[in-house]
């Protein structure tokens, strides 16, 4: 029934099969099988494979061992300057920066190659602050009425309110929506297997470029916001909100909480 | 009920809350409200906060518009060229560089600043291969029973089948797990808000540390696998398998599907 389709790969005998499947997993208890029914596989079509051949594949680089070390260092210590900055002036960031950003995000890999992603760029003034709006009233109720004791008693601690000033005050807020689904040239809907799993990838690397332009973010989450949000943002029903970066300069006296991040040693398990 | 807690900021008139809470978002068609039960928040702890203050945030950088365009514009030509590899060759990748790797992905924003990721890395040859088997063991029931009709004819087209050769041939493979939950030093249970959106943006980090290295890998999901590969790896039952990057160096001849990115028009809605 699959037909196994094998290349003729030269030297690559260890190698013979043209295009691997790659699944998706979600090993949750309460589920022994499972069927992918929206989140990451892998950058190479599925869907577009059959549309297009293999190419080969153009090294750009061919690094020394030290090299190596030295580029890998130095990106890791970039990133690891990266903070979640919640307090922002409202200083104009350039929209061809944005754009940069944006594209960014899009090199991500994803299920099937879906590409299920969708970056609202908000800049209009009226429109950051209808968007606070919404969300600080969504997040009233949150707070009010949908917590939990036991998430209430977390955020006790922390002492956060619904209020979300930075909102309005950005240059830039980017709205993320995964696509659950797509419809293709013909109408037909296309299943976007791990949608949310690639749209988050690509958030990492959304946030990679926001740092290396020398911008800040926050990544949030507005809670119940996503119907509304989405309603004023004109998108289709089958796009969600995942995320909400407002982006834009630190403001002077920005603040971050004192802490630490893991050691290597604390998030990685070797097997030499 | 909830304290809201206010600090003096200086000239910051615009933002007098200290912090925001960064709060979930899932608008599923089939959940009016949603309460966080794995998946972003932001940088800044919820945990963590209680235990430490807030301290200045330093800005590293202060770029006129001409530098944020160019660096931005080169870091999106580097990510652009990152292409998911499954021709691998066996050269050997240091440690340290893997190292770095896993460095960049720690550096990512997460739910309560929770870090539910734990990164195992895996070089044993002898492990590799049992890795792979159990992968080509559950991929052969996923083809052959688990999928439905509709995915089994999506796959038709790509000539997949359940071998994954690349797994054991290269230098090193990264099993990345999603924490559910952990416990904290008084043995308490931790919740990890926001676990699975906050690991696959750690993986964004990833790949784009992959691609500064100059190696290659393919973003994979071991579908059904997850379970097994857990207990060899020795991890927790409240560590569950979400993605697996096969990372080394192409083979001679490896060949990468001909598709495109969709462009920047398809991917951002700006309202300005």
């Amino acid at each position: 029934m699959l037909q196994e389709r094998s290349y003729k790969r030269g030297n690559d005998e260890l190698q013979q099969t043209k295009l691997e499947s790659c699944d998706p997993t979600d090993d949750t208890p309460n589920s022994e099988y499972i069927t992918p029914n929206g989140d990451i596989d892998d950058d190479d079509s599925a869907f577009n494979f059959d549309e297009g051949e293999h190419v080969p594949f153009e090294k750009k680089f061919d690094y020394t061992e030290e090299e190596m070390l030295q580029k890998s260092r130095q990106f890791y210590e970039e990133m690891n300057d990266r903070r979640s900055v919640r307090f922002f002036s409202n200083r104009p960031v350039p929209l061809r920066v944005i754009e940069n950003i944006i594209r960014t995000a899009g090199t991500g890999p994803s299920g099937a190659h879906t590409e299920p992603w969708t970056f609202s760029v908000v800049r209009d003034q009226a429109m950051k602050e209808q968007i606070r709006e919404i969300i600080e009233a969504e997040e009233k109720v949150n707070y009010e009425k949908r917590m939990g004791n036991k998430w209430l008693n977390d955020l006790k601690a922390i002492g956060t309110t619904y209020k979300k000033p930075y909102l309005s005050v950005c240059s830039t807020l980017i709205v993320i929506f995964k696509q659950v689904y797509s419809f293709d040239e013909r109408g037909q809907r296309k299943t976007h297997y791990y949608h949310e799993i690639s749209t988050a990838i690509s958030v990492g690397l959304m946030l990679a470029a926001i740092q290396k332009a020398g911008l800040v973010t926050c990544t949030t989450t507005p809670m119940n916001a996503g119907p509304r949000l989405r309603k004023i943002l004109g998108r289709e029903s089958y796009e969600k909100v995942l995320l909400l970066l407002p982006v834009g300069y630190a403001s002077e006296n920005a603040t971050v909480p004192d802490f630490k991040r893991k050691s290597l040693e604390d998030i990685m398990d070797l097997h030499d």
